[in-house]
């Protein structure tokens, strides 16, 4: 739904609720895809999210809601809800879903909720649970199409119209062989075009992609990705089918892992935190910005050092801001180019004395040109060609080791199995702040002779 | 493919390219999946490159291998390859994907191209062409399925052997009337377990969403993502189905989005440039950090102007890197937050004011604590309470302005249709540093009667 279909819905929503006009409202509501509905209810408070939410008329619809909601607005939805209630929805989302949110209720709660569901139902959820929720296994939906290889394609299509009613995505037929172990795979384009009486076996495509139940839930987006399906079967240690991943939730995963990289940047936790409270977000924020406040003291130090330089020369002073801005830009620079290109497969780690010297080297030509002009404009405005020489060379040094720093420092860590993203951030521009400082104070004291 | 297996096929190309091992290499290279051929492509230098693709036997493999390959390496491939060569190629490849090629070569190369082209295959790429790149229209699919209301569902399995054997994403069905405009849409599954004379119209969900071809890529992959459908039909202003867009590309886009945002954000260019000329490289990183000059050179003004302050108080010096610092890094925070909260939809510009205060009440809580700490630091070591007083007021308000600064700018940009991302980095950045450099020396010239 485009943004004006959403924001429209959304103002219906509020002057309706306000009105209490709940009889036009409803019937909106149970008119509205519960995608679209899901997507307003963030901007919603939680009085007007309870009174929309009444209002649908089904489990079915209720159900369909809940898996589209957002997972945190939905664990505050439920928050004083009678688990009968819940537990009737439950029931009718795919068990992924359920497992994903029952992961995060505490134990209690979710074993309450368990026991209230059909034991069928509760037996593959506490299965699901049981896998690391960023695993193939914890996002892995339990229920899939899997046939016997001598199964003919009238059989297939008639386990199909009696068998695998409910199947979310039913476009791959997985071929299994007696001991259930994954054989062979068919698309379900393939089974409406070859003659009735073939057996799955003798067309099936054997070379089957599949990931383990504990392979990384990044892992398993990029297999999807890169071979274009639509779907990827999990299978256990010995080779059995147990699950599969769809692109639907590879979509998500891929979205949720590039929201996450570009915040543990910035060190502003791992998911968006704006509809986090107050005190929560304060938190996640702190600990980057200690990096940086001890980097700041240690500067302070650094050119508590050359008080005696400062002290005959105090407009070198002036240049701190200049020095410190250009070094800082152009390692984050590097670094996001790193940590990115490390991120997509797009950069890998046996190259990295290649992509150091070339950073290295841009690294060098930048702080050339703005070396050149920073101090052209120094010596203008002093009318003291050594004073400009002396900051241009600071701003050329400064921005060839913040070049070197931002892109040898996340390969580093991601070499000794450190996440780039996180580690990257404050360890760069901390480590350049004071580097920067002390060279500029350093070639200051020793060309102006101070 | 796993990393590691990735790593085993590059290692094992480049030693028995070496070593000229060419029979034993045509073998594997033959057998390996496109996409996985593909992904250790970017490794390899050019010549080596064109010795493996020479590798593969029939065009339909270098078709599927064109279009599995990265843009920017396929361009470098494909530079001195003769034309009847490609064009043979192109054929066999789906119409976006050669569109998209096309669209990259120079004018007359594309036109040289298309003419080598039979002529159903090429009036439809040239149909693609005539579309913005980035819209729905120019990452389409001319080939789907369509089907006539009266069909009957054995008509449909019937057209599905016969006429639509090429199809790459058979899983919807769509249903057009007598105008070829949309009417419904199907999907396979429903086809195989209805009864043989059920005609669509009787069976087929009219509330399809569709796009038009002018809906921008992004706009695509939210609709896509949001359903959790396998394709979206695109229409043009009158309704009439012109083509589809299918899953795997917008799993692409939302890559390549993701990867722009956090690329544009650091003023590091929209792509990864790693692979690019160290010259291109260069110059794209320039202008960002153009903003960042121009900042330190205003900074050093302000800072000029304070000239008498400093010289009776040289060390108020050693603080301006912990007073930036600290604004810088709450500024990004908060930058980042909004630009990606944006990004996702997860933020909206309702909600500006909101966003804004709650970001300004946490940098005014974070610089309160690191403004705390700093000024009791500073105390220890010169023994100056109103010194620590004074640069702990400037971190407090370096700090709030940042958040303040980092919030409303991307909101504002956003308002009136600047991207954000771009826009963001650079003036965000050179904002906070001249504002927290003036607030400093201001607050120390009152404080300290300098």
């Amino acid at each position: 739904m485009p943004v004006d279909r959403s924001k429209i819905l959304l103002d219906t929503a509020k002057r309706l609720l306000r009105r209490g006009a709940t009889g036009h409202l409803h019937k909106i509501v149970n008119k509205t895809h519960a995608a679209d509905l899901a997507a307003v209810f963030r901007f919603l408070t939680i009085r007007e999210q309870e009174a929309l939410f009444d209002l649908l008329d089904t489990v079915e619809q209720k159900a369909l809601f809940f898996s589209a909601l957002e997972e945190e607005i939905l664990l505050k939805l439920i928050e004083d809800m009678p688990a009968e209630k819940i537990a009737e929805i439950l029931e009718q989302m795919p068990n992924d879903d359920v497992a994903d949110l029952l992961g995060k209720l505490s134990d209690e709660r979710a074993k309450a909720l368990l026991d209230l569901m059909t034991k069928e139902g509760s037996e593959e959820v506490e299965g699901l649970l049981s896998y690391d929720a960023e695993t193939a296994g914890g996002i892995m939906l339990p229920d899939f199409i899997a046939l016997k290889e001598e199964t003919t394609a009238r059989g297939a299509i008639e386990a199909l119209q009696k068998e695998y009613v409910d199947i979310e995505m039913p476009f791959y037929l997985y071929v299994v062989d007696d001991h259930d172990k994954l054989a062979g795979v068919i698309s379900l384009r393939q089974l409406v075009v070859v003659p009735p009486e073939t057996r799955l076996e003798s067309m099936m495509a054997t070379d089957v992609v599949s990931v383990q139940t504990d392979t990384d839930q990044e892992e398993v987006a990029k297999i999807v990705a890169r071979y274009d399906i639509l779907a990827v079967p999990v299978v256990d240690e010995i080779n059995t089918l147990v699950g599969i991943v769809t692109v639907d939730d590879v979509i998500d995963i891929i979205r949720e892992e590039a929201t996450e990289d570009i915040l543990k940047m910035a060190g502003a936790g791992e998911g968006l935190i704006e509809t986090q409270s107050l005190f929560k977000s304060t938190r996640i924020r702190l600990p980057w910005l200690l990096a940086s406040w001890i980097g700041g003291v240690i500067a302070f130090f650094v050119i508590g050092h050359f008080e005696s330089s400062l002290n005959k020369l105090v407009y070198l002073a002036a240049f701190i801001p200049i020095i410190m801005g250009m070094g800082g830009n152009i390692g984050t620079q590097s670094s996001t180019i790193v940590v990115r290109g490390l991120a997509t497969g797009q950069l890998n780690l046996g190259q990295i004395w290649l992509v150091v010297s070339k950073e290295l080297t841009i690294g060098f030509l930048l702080g050339f040109v703005y070396g050149l002009l920073v101090g052209f404009v120094v010596h203008l405005r002093y009318d003291l060609w050594l004073l400009g020489i002396t900051v241009g060379l600071a701003v050329l040094s400064s921005m060839t080791i913040a070049a070197l720093v931002g892109s040898l420092v996340p390969m580093a860590f991601a070499r000794i199995h450190i996440d780039p993203a996180v580690a990257t951030g404050p360890f760069v521009t901390t480590s350049i702040d004071i580097l920067s400082v002390f060279l500029y104070f350093q070639i200051a004291t020793v060309l102006l002779h101070l």
